[in-house]
């Protein structure tokens, strides 16, 4: 393939939406595509999201036409679709620092820019929160200022989005949401949702028949005949069909315009233009293609939502050789899944929308019928498996740990409390990376750890990944949640036989007399090289623990842990309060230990993006860090 | 008023609902009769969950005569319409027990009876478990399997109710799902879904008109004159309206029925018996009247939500005299709102749907301009508070502390994150009694003590609570959580006046020597009377603070009992693990003290139903159980 040669005259006199609001309409179109080719280069040499901001090139350009933003407020949904937008809002110098320690945040953030609203990276708050400003600007008596929801398909199936449509029309406000419908979140999406909004989208043009077909029939005269009584029932019916033609967002008082073409920038500004001054809660909906303009994404979207570097001439991706490294955590569990389904009949998967992000495409692939892809709904991944956990069934159910706090009440509520047999999966738990705070799966071990009747696991390795799903899926063990983190794993030869690990029972790794180091998960094997160096480089003896479960602990070696050592400490990779570290203090404390206990974790703050490796040396996990703490005399 | 004298000629002949379905259809409606008189004689005289029940009987017995029950399944929502089922289903005879310790459960529960299928508490989880079970059963080839859910209008406001919804046709099954809408949930039910029920009510007599019309069309000969072209199009116009007639449920494939009357037992039997074996997901919508049966209940729905003792005869409410008793927590809440909303125009109030639990009703009543109540959407209220306070905005957001659980994820993401000063009050946080598992607000200080950027408060009493309320509101606060019981406070002069409490610094209570006992909340008047008793019974002095912050801790207060003490017991009404005592374990530990601390709380388990005082005492948190523990020596 090949794109046409980059010019940027238009887009070099943008440093903000107000330049671009002194072009003249004619002129968008241009700017969009030096956009479109200014995304497609710099995503190209600096990996980041990709496809979904291609799809929106069109829709930005029009908003900052129209609206006067940053005073006008745009709430970007999970974000990915938002690097125009960024480039548009005097971001293009920085840009090359996206998703980089320290440089451009990979999602809009009010800490960022003034044009950035509100917090994005978890999908469908969008339409509660641009509400709640645009209740406020009633309240605060500002009735130019304008609120602007831009949301996906895929994220109208969560049901935070439906509540805040449920509540769209309850109180006086202008907001208006843009539903921006490509058929896809991450993965395609899925639901009676996509299936209301194509619905839609056909009887629109039955709709726009219905009428023709009425005015023919008073022009042809079948209707202008002197039978009164048929005609006035006749005029009912009409108020019928009228009552009939309300679609969901009618029928909920939320003024509904479309489908229209969302890369038609012209015609989006046009009725933006139309729309932005009526009152009350409206909504637009859009058709985009997600790639739009780059002809691989626009053939494979779900590829090129984050493709990595890529040759922007040829759409050849540049992946790395990983012939010889160890495999991704979420390929070992989507084959470990597939290898135990065929096993054990009872095995169903689970997922939110992410069959790709955790290799449940596997399942879904092997035995279609077994998987079950429920689009961005963690609540409803939850208590579905708790259903079908309840008749007999054992759900895998995979959820991303930070997307995990979307389904808290659901597994307190509809797992815990019956004891159900579900296996909790937290795929992405710890630092993530560039994805940033709101994608850290780092409070999951402190958030479940204080409900009953659950277990709470982390494998150190691929190995005890499979164990642990292994022993998951045995008879009785209720609920069982097990962490494991983004990216590789540890060993490259992972695929061992599949055997029972003792609930509750951890491992010693190593012996020492004058320290022990509890670890719980990967950071493990960091912690070993820790250990390593710091008994080459001191005299010190340590020994080395890996609790594997942090409920139920297991007391056998915690006791012996209590009675030979009087420092410990401990490391997670996880949020210091409340986790793995206080169930070590606490287990002490309860049984009338007194070791010197120091814990190695996140500390109280939300840690901001990186790579993990900058990331864990920031909060002094990495061997460095860990290694400070172990030769630091207290 | 007078009920009929009851017999229960019937009713004594049913100990499962085997017998019902002895009987002929044309029995039923007098065993509806005799039902109802059951549920008032028994909730008259042993107070429990009352309208909801009265409105569900006919379709309580419709079902189970119907449908093969235990085989074939029956999820209540919420489970507050359920005692109809639990007398029908064995339970009759220990109904008295109702609520009690160790008596029957206060929602159905399938740790009680195999005709309780799923945990219910909660509302809107209705859908997604029986999914759960539909697909469970298809996948185990359960053809003759039927799986109902039961779900109130209100409930169908949450969020997860449209996931479920959402999902429900995406794979093969045979879910039956039964919307029994009354405009209720405990208050009266909003939104734009209420308003949607409503106009599919009301199209639906369109719809039948509109059949008639087309019929009539056709016979009076206006359409069968030679006009083909015409005609066909007129055809199309047809089918037009066919499409335009889907309503969201039918738009999103479930086979939609109704509304029809939901207090005609006979055709509600009937129309089940239609459609029972209709494959594929289908959703019957019922129209029922909250308190049917009963005067004074169909009034006033939301007072005989839950009414207390009354007399069967005169309708006639025994409320005690509370004309000298402490003012309930909620009411302190609700009045005190009202007083800073005067003072601080900035302060909005929102509830999801329980105005009248939190007593946020008088702010809606002061100023309904500035509250809002969002529904059943714990999730989208706390997000919508987050968007008012990006904007300036003061919000009060007050949610139950068990439902905040469904806000988990939205207020790190849509609060935290970015600081936004959102007041987030946690009415009947501990143990709430009689409401049971599903209810006790025992996990909150766990689970929010890890999340950054959180105040985290707990008044000891009324004046507490006020100046708590007053401060959070006060500038550059943040984020403030303020936590507090159901329940009756501790001071009858409650109105203090509204002082600032300096953020992060408890109080002394009590000098002492030998023991230092930290509380933090209402606890901490028990702790009070504790600690008299054990310094007057044994040679002992004792400490007591109140921590009044879990978050920031009062760090100079803690390095001086950390100094000063070798003992600490700490007491909270919330879960053990990763609570107020671990936050004090980890202080400790990360300054180097090391006094024994003995954690007083919930244990790790799920604590069942029985007076606040039972409760208190199984898990050792009542005067007696704090004595123990004092006096205990190790």
């Amino acid at each position: 393939m090949k794109t046409e040669t980059a010019s940027y005259n238009l887009l070099n006199s943008i440093s903000d939406p107000e330049d671009l609001r002194k072009l003249s309409v004619e002129q968008l179109p241009e700017v969009c595509k030096e956009l479109r080719q200014d995304i497609i280069k710099e995503v190209s040499c600096n990996p980041g999201h990709f496809a979904a901001s291609l799809g929106t090139v069109e829709l930005t350009v029009a908003l900052h036409y129209v609206f006067n933003t940053p005073y006008d407020r745009i709430v970007w949904d999970v974000g990915h679709q938002a690097y125009g937008h960024k480039i548009l809002t005097g971001r293009r110098e920085t840009f090359s620092t996206n998703r980089k320690f320290k440089g451009i945040r990979p999602f809009p953030s009010p800490d960022e820019s003034d044009y950035d609203t509100f917090t994005c990276g978890h999908a469908s708050n969008s339409i509660s929160a641009a509400l709640g400003m645009a209740v406020a600007a009633e309240e605060k008596g500002e009735k130019d200022r304008h609120v602007v929801a831009v949301i996906g398909d895929g994220s109208m199936s969560g049901g935070l989005a439906f509540e805040g449509l449920n509540n769209a029309s309850a109180s006086s406000n202008n907001l208006l949401i843009i539903l921006n419908d490509n058929d896809m979140a991450i993965d395609r999406s899925v639901g009676g949702m996509k299936q209301y909004l194509f619905n839609l989208t056909t009887s629109n043009r039955y709709n726009q028949l219905r009428f023709k077909i009425s005015k023919m029939l008073f022009k042809v005269g079948i209707l202008n005949e002197d039978r009164r009584k048929a005609l006035i029932r006749f005029g009912n019916s009409l108020k019928s069909m009228a009552a009939q033609q309300q679609n969901i967002f009618e029928g909920m008082n939320i003024r509904y315009f479309g489908p229209i073409n969302g890369h038609d920038v012209k015609n989006i500004a046009r009725i933006l233009r139309d729309i932005k001054d009526m009152k009350g809660p409206k909504i637009l909906h859009l058709h985009t293609v997600k790639g739009k303009g780059f002809e691989p994404a626009e053939k494979a979207p779900g590829i090129w939502h984050a493709p990595g570097k890529f040759d922007p001439e040829t759409g050849e991706r540049f992946t790395a050789d990983t012939h010889n490294l160890p495999p991704l955590y979420q390929d070992v569990f989507g084959e470990t899944l597939v290898e135990l389904a065929e096993q054990n009949p009872r095995i169903v998967g689970v997922t939110p929308a992410m069959p790709t992000g955790c290799s449940m495409n596997m399942l879904m692939k092997a035995m279609p019928d077994r998987a079950f892809d429920v689009g961005i709904a963690e609540g409803h991944a939850a208590t579905f498996s708790g259903g079908m956990a309840k008749e007999g069934m054992q759900p895998f159910c995979n959820i991303y740990s930070s997307f995990m706090q979307r389904a808290y009440d659901n597994v307190i509520h509809d797992i815990a409390i019956l004891k159900l047999p579900v296996v909790l999966c937290l795929d992405r738990a710890g630092l993530v990376g560039e994805d940033g705070p709101t994608h850290h799966g780092v409070f999951d071990l402190a958030y479940f750890r204080p409900i009953p009747n659950l277990t709470i696991s982390s494998p150190m390795n691929e190995h005890e990944l499979r164990r642990l799903m292994y022993t998951a899926q045995l008879p009785d063990k209720g609920p069982f949640v097990i962490r494991y983190p983004r990216g590789r794993g540890a060993l490259i030869d992972w695929k061992c036989p599949l055997e029972e690990i003792p609930v509750g029972k951890g491992r010693k790794l190593k012996d020492g007399k004058d320290l022990a180091i509890l670890t719980l998960g990967p950071i493990g094997n960091i912690a070993a090289k820790a250990i390593e160096r710091a008994e080459k480089e001191k005299d010190i003896s340590i020994a080395h623990y890996d609790l594997r479960f942090l409920k139920p602990l297991d007391e056998e070696m915690l006791h012996e842990i209590g009675h030979s050592f009087s420092r410990i400490i401990t490391i997670e990779d996880g949020i210091r309060k409340g986790g793995m570290g206080s169930a070590v203090l606490e287990f002490m404390a309860d049984n009338g230990y007194t070791p010197h206990v120091q814990r190695i974790g996140v500390p109280d703050t939300f840690i901001e993006h990186g790579t993990v490796q900058e990331l864990y040396h920031l909060c002094g996990m990495d061997e460095k860090g860990i290694l400070e703490s172990i030769i630091k005399e207290r």
